[in-house]
């Protein structure tokens, strides 16, 4: 059987193997996905995004786990922009639930940058897509900090839970602008530390700044490590689910992102494409060389290439 | 007088003017640089890098203050791309030095992310190239953290020093691939706390893995609160340098950087185009629609499309 036909029999080696072609952007993986792509769509994507130390993993654990007790398939990916190459390890070593780990219903797996941000963004798009084609129900996409890059990986999902806890501090204050705002569903985690009840208050705060959209994100606390409170959490992500589906708001969600990602992948292809074409057409060794020897500035130079992409 | 005389007439106004539509993209700032590129390429750039805690700030605002002291004029520039909106202010509102602040031998400028990675990484180009032309001698890149986004971003110093600590135990294994790869020299900062002779040992077998390159990075042992092991590191810097001039290594890594560079510059305009020219030449929207309906495929989409342009 190819590979292909493994993947959509449920065959969970093929799977494995796939992603690991996704990670390495082996050609193969988008391939598959390519014949196979009208059984994209079905899987519902959740991503868990947060400040480092709020437990994230542990909540999807739970989540996962309370997912599987409805009888529902899940796939985690882990995402690890800060750790260029051990990635994987760093959280593949990481001792996630046991019992997770042994469940033929879950599948995890974590992702590090193997050579650039684009890259990685690209690898998860893929690696999502592969699990929504081997038929798991969810898919979380978690990560391991908050920055920029992960915040730009996580909002590609149908829904995004913000997970924060007591005690942040002058830290809520520097993550509020910006990053807050991707949240559809706020999760306080650790919530019998003392300050649950002002970091409610400061989320709330917080949202009625923006009055004017048509959800207001809820907010859930949770103490993930005594799986309390994660019942309410995932009934308020279904919510948003409902809110979205009924809306027609998923939809235009999805469209935004898949002309994203339609528009990083030409983007990334443009890139191997004048390279490749060094010396003949765009000749971009010749220009740096005049660049170096000042005889054209570095902005000429790249328009002088885009005018010819142009024509 | 236009802001382009005035730059290169030594006034910091226009300068701080011009770094600002630097970190906004105005095309003002480039406009500025075209016309004074023959100006470029007289600083020299230092990158400091290393994680979270290690004192990369005090150390820079030493090394600036030991550069003074020999007559030399500075420019820092702060990266820190996990605070996508309050990046400046984070940094800004800091304590540094007041006298680097009083200093008028020295311009501090810190930047946040504003939109996307990519961004912040041409934004610091451009600071760079202004400062450059303003006649700065010395222009540090100093970023908060350690992740890829920073990693891509310093790497484009002439000079790149990474800083540690004691008793980062497990971490510097975390970022030993990769990472550290980029130190042309290691300056371990706290070392009059314990553990101090342990990390440099770290250091030196990490690097005896990688023995065939001609430039063996040095490392220094720095308490930079106590501006002790500042001019020893200085110096370490100073010798890369010279090695880099020497060989003509310095020659070939500006010319690879400015072709990463360049072909980046080519790669958001090229975005813009495609995104300018929706509906008329590559219709990317209605691309995105037969995605949606599973007419085609988001990776065939993208084809089309580089055909297109390929043409």
């Amino acid at each position: 059987m190819s590979l292909q036909e493994r993947l959509v029999s449920g065959d969970v080696r093929a799977l494995a193997r796939l992603m690991t072609y996704a990670e390495n952007d082996y050609p193969e993986a988008t391939r598959v996905i390519k014949e196979l792509y009208d059984k994209t769509g079905g899987a519902y994507v959740i991503g868990i995004t947060g400040p480092p130390g709020a437990g994230k993993s542990t909540l999807t654990d739970k989540l996962t786990k309370a997912l599987r007790a409805r009888g529902k398939t899940v796939g985690i990916i882990a995402v690890d922009p800060t750790s260029p190459f051990t990635g994987g390890a760093i959280l593949g070593d990481r001792i996630r639930m046991q019992d997770l780990f042994t469940d033929q219903g879950v599948f995890i797996r974590s992702m590090g940058t193997r050579g650039h941000l684009g890259g990685l963004s690209r690898a998860t798009q893929t690696a999502v897509r592969l699990l929504d084609i081997f038929g798991k129900d969810y898919i979380f996409i978690e990560t391991v900090g908050v920055g920029q890059s992960e915040v730009d990986i996580v909002k590609t999902a149908d829904s995004v839970v913000m997970v924060l806890m007591p005690g942040l501090g002058d830290d809520i204050q520097a993550i509020k602008a910006g990053i807050m705002e991707i949240g559809d569903v706020f999760a306080i985690n650790k919530a019998d530390l003392d300050g649950a009840d002002r970091t409610k208050i400061e989320i709330e705060m917080m949202l009625d700044l923006n009055e004017n959209r048509e959800w207001r994100p809820p907010i859930s606390k949770v103490v993930a490590v005594d799986n309390s409170g994660i019942d309410d959490l995932l009934e308020r992500i279904q919510n948003h689910r409902y809110y979205l589906e009924s809306s027609g708001e998923l939809v235009s969600r999805r469209l935004r992102n898949t002309k994203q990602e339609l528009v990083s992948l030409i983007r990334d292809r443009v890139v191997e494409f004048i390279l490749e074409e060094s010396g003949e057409r765009f000749s971009v060794d010749r220009l740096v060389e005049s660049i170096a020897s000042k005889d054209m500035d570095i902005y000429t130079a790249a328009e002088e290439i885009l005018r010819k992409i142009k024509k």
